[in-house]
């Protein structure tokens, strides 16, 4: 690739400047009041991807929020790359935690620290720096089509309808994402499999109004007991989780292919070390990596309900609520468990409590074959930048539209990420380091040149 | 008792006006922002003590919020009798479910509405009242001293103290309180029991930031699920508290006893029907007014952790929170209860997570015997008035200071309590109907000439 290096050296000022300025507009999918932002970021992208060099760009409408699409036509005969990211991001609430406001990004320590730095809008800009490069030393050996969507952070509930009514637009051999991460800065990775979600709200009702606990404690339900009684029998002193027919579709995993996946480094000392933990814990007879990357798990992402205030108030309270998830492997369909999740806990409520289940949320799992000559064209491009061969992971996160692009467009995706877990994504604090940044565009331009010629043979 | 009807109509525009420039002062003492109210509150009763016709009154300071001190001597040989009451009131939240804002008493439908219309500033206010007409008509037959607090609802943490430093100040025959209810406005009833309290607030640790609920999930302590299962073992399947060692004090009550307080009227229908539940439920082999008056509960009053806001965050929280609390019965110990579940609490915590438990909040319970002249003379009080003889009841409610008044200065305690269950004490749209405010200030004037006749036998 010619040039590449001193490309990327004498433009890296300019490129973290038009990362800032997407990186400005908080474009919060999950906040009905960003809907503004979400406009915003969609129209900068177009512009960034414009002055790249697509041959055009359209901000287009969903039901949701809009998706930027742009292409570029070198050869009807050449194979055709979609890239896919996001343009939107997790709220970032709890804002005391943060050490620089989560939208004004800023470099400390060789990081950039704001919300989105890499999840996703950090990583979908490498793409688009990457393409630039390309076009402008006329190097570009693939058509490419960019697909950058607005919801991917609540489920992405339009893409698909979206993919299904522009089939003929996302022709393509294989799409191209950049939204997870790598073992280590020095040790490079392709996930090779992701979670699947499914996430409900629950809300649980006793009484019709807040109640004293002294004169009504002990004789009627409280609801947050008894979310917390739901909640608990959810799991059993296995680990397992108790919705009968939960693992009926799980992929077992051959004990050889636990053995190949077993290979990719990990200290437990320094895992528990990261984040402060005496202990890890899971599903019995599993390791860390297998707990998060073969097998299902059960979270709740958030509760409440009651008093929260300071000090003491003695309330027995209406309701109580939880944000309630499990991540899902193949073969699990989203929508089955969902069924099976909201008829089990209505069925272990007791007839003291009103509850509801509202779905919000899900996604199918996905696998990558490692035999597939996209991965392969990957795994040289690492091994061309980094100097070592790419580990094939498995994730325990969930891109839910990974597993219906292949499903609506029939196209598998092979995920380039270049984050790392330090990075914390979806929590306070969030960073890219500049280093995984710019190793991202001087990667990518290799996956295109040895697609290419792979597809060619 | 010359004219006191005639004394009420003429002067209950007045009364209830009085009673709402107290109430209009936000006195919450569970929040630290109202420090200037709490002295506030203070200083407006001490005026309406003045005016209604006190030898001296002081607002008395203490380590948190003062007392104030009132009294009027008619005779060294009289008996004497000391007014409780309190002036702060619980925290309004939530807001939104007010129909007129909590600090804006105003009358419909015949009640009062506002935070504190009842508990305890409503009821405080019938004392003053009472003691006015005594004072203004020349027939006040007893000493009286008033002692009104501004912690209750927060513990009394400093009451207990005020007392100890002021023995000689606080001597009486009977302490008189009305901070309780009565069965139903033609039901007249007088609280012979009342529940301690032992309140905490819990937090656990897993992770030292929220983490990215699809990566870690299934490998690291949620601590949102862990709470969940540490208070579903709090209780077993039987309603049992099985915290080791916590019904070891527990004051069996008899059959025949039971026998006797199952005799105060109780619609199981319309008690479930008035808070819209299709179950009551609690400790097995006790009934509904049981398992408030004479056993203990343990009830989770607030929970919270993790993403409360709108839509889906996919997030592994750091911490999770709740605030848990127990109602004790005569003879446990709050203090014994606070070492035994902190003990109990900890230890059934997994090593992944750190468990921190801090006491918010205590109190002992109580018991009136109903052979004492000062139930007697009340008991008569309220047969004049109602036309009927109250109900004895153990209340589920708590009021910790009359176990302190009891252990401190020797003195016992009768609830005379003109407030409805449906008054919704502790709730929005807390209510006092005008009827129970003007008949608690017709029934007052009667005990005391009934305990002065009694006491001079």
């Amino acid at each position: 690739m010619k040039d590449l290096k001193n490309y990327i050296e004498e433009n890296k000022e300019r490129f973290l400047n038009e990362l800032f300025e997407l990186i400005r507009i908080p474009s919060i999918s999950a906040k009905s009041e960003h809907k503004e932002d979400m406009v915003k970021a969609a129209n900068q992208l177009k512009k960034s991807l414009l002055e790249a060099g697509v041959d055009k760009a359209e901000v287009m409408p969903t039901k949701g929020n809009p998706v930027v699409y742009a292409e570029k036509t070198i050869d009807p005969n050449a194979p055709t790359v979609i890239v896919y990211g996001h343009y939107d991001v997790m709220p970032a609430e709890p804002f005391e935690l943060w050490k620089s406001p989560p939208f004004e990004p800023e470099i400390r320590d060789g990081k950039i620290w704001a919300r989105g730095a890499d999840d996703d809008k950090g990583q979908s800009f490498m793409h688009i720096k990457a393409f630039e490069y390309l076009v402008k030393t006329k190097q570009l050996p693939c058509n490419v089509k960019f697909m950058i969507e607005g919801e991917e952070e609540v489920g992405s509930p339009n893409l698909g309808p979206w993919c299904e009514e522009n089939k003929e637009l996302l022709k393509g051999d294989i799409i191209l994402v950049s939204d997870t991460g790598m073992i280590a800065p020095d040790i490079p990775s392709i996930t090779t499999g992701l979670r699947g979600l499914s996430y409900w709200q629950v809300e649980v009702t006793g009484p019709n109004r807040d109640l004293h606990s002294g004169l009504f404690g002990g004789a009627v339900a409280n609801p947050i007991n008894v979310l917390c009684k739901m909640i608990a029998q959810m799991q059993d002193e296995k680990g397992k989780i108790t919705i009968p027919g939960f693992y009926d579709d799980v992929m077992e995993v051959s004990a050889e292919e636990r053995e190949l996946l077993g290979r990719a480094p990990f200290n437990l000392e320094e895992y528990k070390a990261a984040i402060d933990i005496a202990e890890v814990c899971g599903e019995e007879g599993y390791t860390t990596s297998e707990r998060t990357g073969i097998r299902p798990s059960f979270d709740v992402c958030g509760i409440w309900g009651g008093y929260q205030g300071e000090g003491a108030k003695t309330v027995l309270p209406s309701k109580a609520f939880a944000k309630v998830s499990t991540r899902l492997v193949p073969n699990q369909d989203n929508e089955k468990i969902a069924i099976l999740f909201k008829k089990h806990f209505e069925s272990i409520a007791p007839k003291s409590v009103k509850v509801v289940v509202t779905p919000l949320h899900g996604g199918q799992g996905y696998v990558c074959p490692i035999d597939l000559p996209a991965y392969k064209a990957a795994e040289k491009a690492y091994t061309q930048v980094f100097g070592k061969r790419p580990v094939p992971v498995r994730s325990g996160g969930s891109i839910p539209i990974i597993s219906t692009f292949e499903e609506i467009l029939g196209i598998k995706s092979v995920l380039m990420g270049f984050g790392l877990e330090s990075d914390a994504i979806h929590s306070p604090n969030e960073n890219f380091p500049v280093f995984n940044f710019l190793k991202g565009i001087e990667t990518i331009p290799y996956f295109y040149k040895y697609f290419a010629e792979i597809m060619k043979k």
